[in-house]
């Protein structure tokens, strides 16, 4: 198979971890043997755990020898993993859809990890522009580890323009779930594994704004129940003072929740939800889309406006499908 | 990596060329290495060419000796292989979506192919019960190959749901192109990627089945263009008298072109195509449902009608996303 192969096989498993990183990127590794076996197809899952290459590798001894018993935290795994890898990785070689990183931060550096592992080649989609992280590709190849940059660049582009964006500022995007015939209304239209994806995403967020509208007709609880995780601040949007409210709507009861009436400076990474209207209002705003499409027909009317939408990724979580979009 | 991950990989190979091979079955096929590398993905393309199998060997054998000039007819490209594979198999894996054949009918049986060409283990995700064919995995034992019968068995059935039921009697489906937003109006819906696979889909027909509404309305001319093959039969179901319909509409003057005003006993493989008024009327005796979404949003009507449905396959063409599914 080619490289591209392999790559998008990195890059594809990094996407669905897209979001969930913050503040860090997505990155996806895949490993393959000396012989050309894949190994292990693994990506960064969150902020302060293994990075994608440490997470491949880990993963990849695990199945090669079930009786080992890693440690969780990273520095600790990195650490067992260079005293405990038996040569497994001799001659390996890696697909990163970014290049790995050359510092000491919350983990310890992947390039010395590849090189300690006597990994053979490692082929990197696109470089580290940060600062601090970056070299690492240099540091591989003074380890006589062959380096190739570039296999599907434009896909590890886009893949880290959420992370791109909010560093440099702050990063928006939608949140729409429709019916397969476009609409946003009845009962709950998403699969519980697009509203659990959700959920997770909202735990990560600095903020999630929504409408007026959404919060008197739907009376939303808006947490991350299902990721039991931890709700998100909110912005309320809305010609109505946020004193004027019906307090007994769920909202208004999470503890430690705070509510804003405009967007703080500070909120780096920012989720909109709503319908027809608030998508309207903000849609030249955004970044980017979140789109949830089930596999079912009813007889709502639909969202109606135009705009032309370029996926970025498609993915599938139970039977709806959902893209990551920018607008053309 | 498991054998499900290998298996879905042939699966969905398959899928890409579900409809296009009738009247054989879809089936996919992915060939490892004795190391576990994987030599090629593949899939039965078009009946009366290569089965899954030997497309398999044939692409795994081609990447190897880029110089080798194959054969084209499937006998000879049999033939050829297992004179010319300089023992590139030894010891090779393969993932079947159906039982190897065994049995000489266009092609030479697949079965036969995998015990000359010394491969080791053969994993197929379901049986073939057809009675001619069947009998693949018995050959392949008593020559000394390893069978594993049952991965992905359920993934299995799917694919071959169509096959089964064109065979017993006749398969309708319903094609449906909407925008993300659940409209089938406005001018061209879907990709060109899309529009040429239901083209190629057309040029296998039996027979496409359409409404006098759609003719009056779009003045199609329903032929195979983007494919580059023959136009389908049509069959027009309509309140108005066939004599009655404009003649200078564009699929009336196709050459060679049948037209019926009632499906003929005769057709085994159709498909309807239209919008919200010819889904309603003819969904109950749909056995499935090719549905196109756009990645774009625009101000026209959705499709309204209450159906839920099941994906049987998801997959992109471009921009969009098409489902093939089954009713609830």
């Amino acid at each position: 198979m080619t490289h591209d192969f392999y790559m998008n096989l990195a890059i594809d498993e990094a996407w669905k971890y897209q979001f969930l990183t913050y503040p860090n990127p997505a990155v996806g590794c895949v490993i393959l043997d000396k012989n050309g076996k894949i190994l292990s197809i693994e990506a960064h899952k969150k902020a302060g755990k293994a990075h994608a290459e440490l997470e491949a590798v880990s993963i990849a001894l695990q199945k090669l020898n079930p009786n080992l018993n890693l440690p969780k935290n990273p520095n600790d795994l990195h650490e067992f993993i260079c005293k405990n890898h038996q040569n497994l990785f001799k001659d390996a070689i890696a697909y990163v859809s970014l290049e790995p990183c050359n510092h000491q931060g919350k983990t310890p550096p992947c390039a010395k990890l590849f090189s300690e592992l006597g990994f053979k080649k490692v082929f990197i989609a696109i470089e580290d522009e940060h600062q601090i992280a970056s070299g690492g590709a240099k540091f591989l190849k003074q380890n006589g580890i062959e380096v190739q940059i570039g296999i599907c660049k434009q896909r590890a582009k886009d893949l880290l323009k959420p992370f791109l964006k909010w560093q440099k500022s702050s990063f928006k995007f939608f949140k729409l779930a429709l019916s397969l015939n476009g609409s946003a209304y009845g009962k709950i239209v998403s699969s519980n594994a697009s509203r659990s994806y959700v959920h997770a995403v909202r735990s990560k967020l600095d903020l999630l704004v929504i409408g007026g509208e959404t919060i008197r007709h739907d009376r939303p609880i808006l947490d991350a129940r299902l990721a039991q995780a931890k709700a998100p601040n909110l912005c309320i949007l809305s010609h109505q003072n946020l004193d004027e409210f019906d307090k007994t709507i769920p909202l208004f009861g999470v503890p430690n929740r705070k509510i804003f009436s405009s967007i703080p400076n500070e909120a780096k990474f920012v989720m909109y939800e709503g319908g027809e209207n608030f998508l309207k209002a903000f849609k030249d705003e955004m970044d980017m889309f979140l789109i949830f499409s089930s596999s079912n027909l009813n007889t709502f009317e639909n969202v109606k406006l135009d705009m032309k939408l370029k996926p970025l990724y498609k993915g599938f979580l139970e039977n709806d499908t959902y893209g990551i979009y920018e607008k053309y």
